[in-house]
């Protein structure tokens, strides 16, 4: 069995930068393209960071490889001038809007939601989408739900907002998405997998530990129904988050799961097996296009039912990255030519 | 400020064996007696297992040192014929049931409740405690609240039995506390301190998982309200459960927090924070006393309010083990004369 892709896109990814991002882009290009975070160190605030740090990704990734860079900015409050010149910037896709503190890099993030309201209504009037990390600062299984009243809110005042919900865990969030066209959703690879016992059920797993953090069963089931059917308001965002090992494996690990040179081949997979193949093509690309009216570079990939070994680690410049399902097999891969 | 405590005890301690024996031992000395568990490989099923363990542990603490051990078995089915001859070993002190394969080295533990039967009714007659792990094989969060129906049911079919509810987490299971009078429990130090999201909230932190898991805000608070006024069928058991390092602070951590060199101090702080120092007493020793009829050692422990410093790590015999607050201060210490 075999599926050919177009343009599958990664509408949530995690590159870093440096000698990680030289390690990361070649394995994230399965894609044709991807919505680039801007969590660096610093965060990228300004249209000549951005562009820089897209030249820097496509060098990495290699001048020959057809890749759409959706490029973001970390949200920070702008100007009707600043966001113009932000808007000029043809790398430019959107803002991504963290609540201060809440996740890797995030320290600069917005603390009260006002400060983003004059923002937010230009935004919607030049038609700039806001993909948001929605977490409240509560008790860890409670903190997406918590948000889910700031996104009820910032739907219903701005009705024209591009609003995303980004790598939503819970099956409330789908409810949520459902109350409110102008809502939409990505969801990662791990989110329709596993749950809290997979991360800490057993032994504690560190490389399965993300935030949003694995939710319940119920929450799972109800993603990956939502997946499997093609929600056409979900989209795939593989939130692929490397960590050197050593921040993994130590105590007090980062969270993030590195997903990205896998995630083709397991949601071929995971399809396959629910026997919804069909609808694969718009979760990781035709949703994302409709949505957000993007057109990518046009790459098919063909996955075939052939197994992948995934390797234990990814090593290169230095760096040391272990994936999702390290050292394990998958049951389709990528079919080179 | 200061307290004499009058022989405190440990009502759930986890010492291991060997090498790792030989490190703990000493740092268990603060108490005078504590309930050994008996999860060893193999696990303790015999009264000569038990002797023996129970020699290798004096031997450990020192010779001089004034402790009482109460040993336990692993629980396995038996005849009236075993029993009796269990009963007439003057170590033992009571039965620990696991759920097979529920936490570390549980593999030999019952599958259904209908395997110990004929035991508990033994057991009830001939006065024998039956500690119990209850945990179901559910959701990590729900294995506590899931396997109450299972304590329920023996509370009731076994009115005479001295059972205990062992390490519990919930605020649901102090309320069957509170429903059985022929129900008790034991509770940790760091169950009245942290909750998942100290384990998972920010940073993973493989020091503070244990099994069962720490749970919600609203479940802490419960057990140290319950704890603070001493609530006479709740009893202090630490399970206290050093894991060698590397197989903490790697992939696939070990479930278990250290604590037994720092209990009494944190626990004196604790109470006496919440203007509760005069219920300390009965927390750590009065109640189990009263509920097991023990006779402990004399020995007085005075605690004072002069900080200790916890070492990062305790290390003898080639064995490494990092407690709980390691590198941090505690307000309150144990007074040497």
């Amino acid at each position: 069995m075999e599926i050919t892709l177009d343009s599958p896109l990664d509408m949530h990814l995690h590159l870093r930068d440096g000698d990680m991002l030289k390690l990361t882009a070649p394995l994230s290009a399965d894609f044709a393209g991807a919505v680039i975070m801007p969590n660096l160190v610093p965060p990228i605030t300004t249209p000549d960071a951005m562009v820089a740090y897209s030249r820097r990704i496509r060098e990495a990734m290699g001048e020959d490889v057809a890749f759409s860079r959706y490029m973001t900015l970390f949200f920070t409050p702008q100007t009707e001038a600043t966001l113009q010149s932000i808007c000029d910037t043809p790398e430019f896709f959107a803002f991504k809007l963290y609540p201060a503190g809440i996740t890797t890099n995030s320290e600069g993030g917005i603390s009260h939601m006002k400060e983003a309201d004059s923002t937010l209504r230009m935004m919607e009037e030049m038609g700039i989408p806001l993909l948001v990390h929605g977490e409240s600062h509560g008790f860890v299984m409670d903190r997406e739900a918590e948000f889910l009243a700031v996104y009820r809110d910032l739907a219903t005042r701005y009705p024209k907002l591009r609003l995303c919900m980004e790598h939503i865990t819970t099956a409330a969030a789908l409810q949520l998405l459902d109350e409110f066209e102008n809502l939409c959703a990505t969801v990662t690879l791990q989110h329709l997998l596993i749950t809290l016992d997979d991360v800490a059920g057993g032994a504690l797993n560190p490389h399965l530990f993300c935030k949003p953090i694995a939710k319940r069963p119920g929450d799972r089931d109800a993603l990956l129904q939502a997946a499997l059917e093609a929600h056409p308001r979900l989209m795939f965002g593989s939130d692929s988050a490397p960590h050197p090992l050593h921040k993994k494996e130590c105590c007090g690990c980062a969270a993030g799961v590195f997903t990205a040179p896998l995630a083709l081949p397991k949601l071929a997979e995971l399809f396959a097996a629910h026997g919804s193949l069909g609808n694969l093509q718009n979760f990781v690309s035709g949703n994302a296009r409709k949505l957000y009216g993007l057109t990518p570079v046009s790459r098919p990939i063909t996955l075939t039912d052939t197994p992948t070994h995934v390797p234990a680690s990814y090593r290169s410049f230095g760096q040391q990255v272990v994936p999702m399902y390290a050292g394990e097999s998958i049951g389709w891969s990528v079919k080179k030519d």
